[in-house]
């Protein structure tokens, strides 16, 4: 059994692309470090600059819980208010 | 440098889940062989059974691009169309 599996995609104002690609990174070190932490990497839609994903992986479902209530998460979701357009985001378990 | 992420989530018929199911998963073993192949794995959503996604990685965009025409997934792809209700697909670089 492995972790709980997330996929995050954002789609953002094109006049907010380099906003959001700097809320977006300035997440990754102290998610990184939170418990239960196994996958946090974020990528950029070769075709549309515009389109981010967060591709995750925690250990387990109050691992998760607890990232969505931390205060560097609930800090930058003010800003992605004010630049997503589009955010389709998903828990996954693996099949295989 | 990374390789090529790849995100593919399929919507099929509900009636239709345990033959995508099998249809996707039958990919996995002679998707993994191919040269290139850095990760394929095929995840459920665990809120919506009837969402899967292909999360993967390849070496190079020549590979991916074999991999789209191996004999595996155009046979899978006449299937795959008949369930299909909606497919989101997109290539991504990693920024962090």
């Amino acid at each position: 059994m492995r972790g709980i599996k997330l996929v995050a995609i954002f789609r953002v104002k094109m006049e907010c692309v380099e906003e959001a690609k700097a809320v977006f990174e300035a997440l990754i070190e102290p998610t990184r470090k939170e418990k239960g932490c196994i996958e946090y990497e974020l990528f950029q839609d070769e075709s549309d600059p515009a389109s981010f994903a967060f591709i995750e992986e925690w250990a387990t479902a109050e691992d998760l819980a607890n990232h969505r209530k931390s205060e560097h998460l609930m800090r930058a979701r003010e800003n992605m208010n004010s630049f997503t357009v589009e955010k389709i985001s998903s828990t996954y378990s693996l099949i295989k």
